[in-house]
């Protein structure tokens, strides 16, 4: 067997055991009795560990190197290229890292949890600021081990969006911030609509959300929803990929919001090409592009006045008894922008800025320009800055967000890139498709979906994010059209 | 370290690879999307393969027989020798089968599970017929590499119940049946008690039997209960042992019986001890024995005339508007006696006549005085010897059961052998504890519990079921108990 045969099948048995190990974290999300929790996490490192051994197992890299040298490099297909490329990427990113360091992470990051809820029920920073300080300079230390250009925040961003640099996310977060910030200043004032009060059961808005979920093409026979208390999307293999959600018997729409961005997510997943199973053609490119398609489904089409019309014939369907609403009235409640403390709580506009800060916090941070010490005072300010609010405790400021504490840096920017890629692939489908969304008032949303996959799903991670980008809409990363669309509205409303 | 040592961690080591395969099984009877199941199968093909490949290395191999020998195994301690001894006595069983062997009856049994589904949607023996010459055959071939003493039927026994041979069998079951047909006979044409026609909504009768099971004493911190269409329980460690159930909206007893077999099985798998986890000792001994924690709960507790008036609180509470009642009627729904055809829907009584028929058959096909192609005929006369019933076709007779499908000879003995076990140890907690039943009218079962605890479960798999049955009640194997037990009960109705 020639040596890319054995790379792809070294790949998809690794991603069998990534499989495994995915269905027992699903099952700790969704199923896990309390007393089973300490037994799992012993399964699932030994698991986990096994899988990095493998990957870094001498026989392995070899084979990697191997295919990696110029002289075979050339001799491979496009797509074989891509395939070594990318496993290369990621294997020489991993053998940079001393196994020591790993474990020491792993450990660190336990501490640093506990300590983080402990200080977020105080409400106290400095129960966790010895530990954030630690967490920061492990990074720092990746960071030089890995290498980077200009930014050590560039080796960390890599991780999770490859090729982007903090130099490029900072040229389009920039004039975001400016502008949203802006906007928000007008039209912060404007009260809320309120709806009249009602019950919706919970078991009624099961029902309901699996309607809504497959009309927006979630295969349902290749997926299912449960009820988890953080919403999160799981796929094990494009014929199972799991999504959750959680209910709130008062609101209809709370359910619904966390429904449509997971199934945007699980589009994605189920799109990606079966036949490239385990290896790079076959997955998704960045974190910043998963968010993309959860915030597209999730902002863009379930947000818009069709898709209010949309919801409001499925609540009287469900619902005859409940107060009847008009489409402006859900239009108003799905789309009031308020600057607010907390990030998860936050509309679709002012979510923005609170990533902005955190990107600036976190780059501050890894270049050793903001002192983890001075982090309370540094976040009420920013939130000042950008979204006019007083933060009153660092529970609601600081140490509102788990990430941190588990050791991750760089992940917060892929949320706001996800909307800014979605701005940019919406108005590229929308240029491309007549009358896209004329078809979401009556829960017909296929155009789009098909545009997606082929635009987006299929390509697995056949290019880098921005190139794909460019190559879809013929313009690299700009967030000129989340400012417009994001303008307009708050303009009209 | 030394190599009892090595011995413990590779076993819990290799458990927990088995609790991680648990888990998978355990979602896709319970959540696997249907598309999902072809991918599974090769995920858990893969994980099955390696723990198998674990389990006979020859670094394995040679640290259990290196223990095994006399001069070393004489210098461990009692406990350590049962670990010893059960572990090699397993590896010595698999060692003996050739990989291809095993690899062929996986293809095999794919193949008559095809077959005997569709010979069964056809009602026609003859299209399973050769499938199952060949299963048989590939037993008879296992029994010889296997070895035993009389009865190639012994060595596939010795797999479900250790150290139990078929003369032991016969030896019980043979006055059983005498017995039991000729109760049946006397019985069978008593009607059945009509209980007024309800619905009991199935949301309802969920609350209902989590709170049967929690009374029995299941820790719903380390377990839960879901719905699957063949209930069963699996347990991954004692801290997390889940159990199915089934429901009927019509009634109320077709998901509590379920749930309180499943319990008694989880039971046993909570009271297993955690420290322990991995080797014999923290393991059931046997099918029969687990068995007979099962149909204990379900038959000498659940059908028990003090559970009915529990049971019937129950009723008053969480269906207070369905028809009232008495505890006579209850009791005559539970334990109305009646011969039929079908194994699964059969009453306490009578399942243990279709389960000795099974063993007569299941023992002639291996000694070679049953053919194959004689099943229908032989089936069909037991069935009247038996039962007194006409069987109508193969659907409704030989071929309703699966288990053969799957490869397994000599699995069906262990439920009459619960049975049998149930009654002589229920008997012996009745003599140990004065008015023992009195509490379960009340929904407590503490003191059965504590003693299935001391008595059962903690012991893992310390003694063979025979010698634990004697330990705990002075006799071995003896169906009397069972005959007085369902001769009183008959005979009093």
């Amino acid at each position: 067997m020639s040596d890319i045969q054995d790379l792809r099948n070294e790949l998809v048995i690794m991603s069998k055991y990534g499989s495994a190990l995915g269905v027992l974290n699903w099952d700790q999300e969704v199923n896990l009795p309390k007393k089973g929790h300490a037994f799992r996490g012993e399964v699932n490192a030994l698991l986990s560990a096994d899988l990095h051994n493998r990957f870094t197992s001498d026989k392995f890299v070899n084979l990697v190197k191997n295919l990696h040298k110029p002289e075979n490099f050339k001799k491979l297909s496009t797509d074989e290229q891509i395939i070594v490329r990318e496993t290369w990427r990621d294997l020489e990113k991993s053998l940079k890292i001393p196994t020591e360091m790993v474990e020491e992470m792993a450990r660190l990051s336990t501490q640093a949890f506990n300590a983080w809820a402990d200080a977020r029920e105080k409400s106290d920073f400095k129960i966790y600021q010895p530990y954030l300080e630690k967490i920061v300079a492990m990074n720092q230390k990746q960071a030089e081990l890995i290498g980077y250009k200009k930014s050590p925040y560039d080796a960390l961003l890599d991780d999770f969006e490859p090729g982007l640099t903090a130099e490029d996310v900072e040229a389009v977060f920039t004039p975001l911030a400016k502008e949203l910030a802006g906007l928000v200043k007008k039209v912060k004032d404007k009260p809320k609509v309120k709806l009249p009060k009602a019950k919706y059961p919970i078991d009624v808005q099961v029902k309901m959300n699996h309607e809504i979920a497959a009309a927006l093409g979630y295969d349902l026979d290749a997926g299912r929803i449960d009820v988890s208390p953080h919403p999160f999307t799981t796929g094990f293999h494009p014929t199972d990929v799991r999504i959750t959600t959680r209910y709130q018997e008062d609101d209809f729409y709370y359910a619904v919001g966390c429904t449509v961005h997971e199934t945007g997510h699980a589009l994605y997943e189920q799109g990606l090409p079966a036949k490239e199973y385990g290896n790079p053609l076959g997955e998704a490119v960045s974190l910043g592009i998963h968010e993309s398609q959860s915030r597209m489904w999730e902002n863009f089409v379930g947000r818009s006045p069709e898709f209010c019309h949309y919801l409001n014939t499925l609540l009287l369907k469900y619902f005859p008894n409940n107060p009847k609403l008009t489409d402006e009235q859900i239009y108003d409640h799905l789309n009031h922008v308020q600057p607010s403390l907390i990030r998860v709580e936050a509309d679709e506009t002012t979510y923005n800025l609170h990533i902005v800060l955190r990107f600036e916090i976190e780059k501050g941070l890894m270049e050793g320009t903001i002192k983890v010490a001075d982090l309370p005072e540094v976040w009420n300010a920013k939130m000042k800055q950008y979204l006019g609010v007083e933060v009153p405790d660092d529970e609601h400021g600081v140490l509102q967000d788990v990430h941190w504490s588990h050791g991750s840096i760089g992940y917060f920017p892929t949320y706001t890139l996800g909307n800014i890629y979605a701005a940019q692939l919406f108005n590229k489908a929308k240029s491309d498709i007549p009358n896209l969304e004329a078809g979401f008032k009556k829960g017909d949303f296929d155009k789009l979906l098909n545009w997606l996959r082929i635009s987006i799903h299929k390509e697995g991670s056949r290019y880098y994010p921005e190139d794909l980008i460019k190559k879809v809409t013929g313009e690299g990363l700009n967030s000129k059209y989340l400012i417009d669309y994001l303008g307009s509205k708050n303009n009209k409303q």
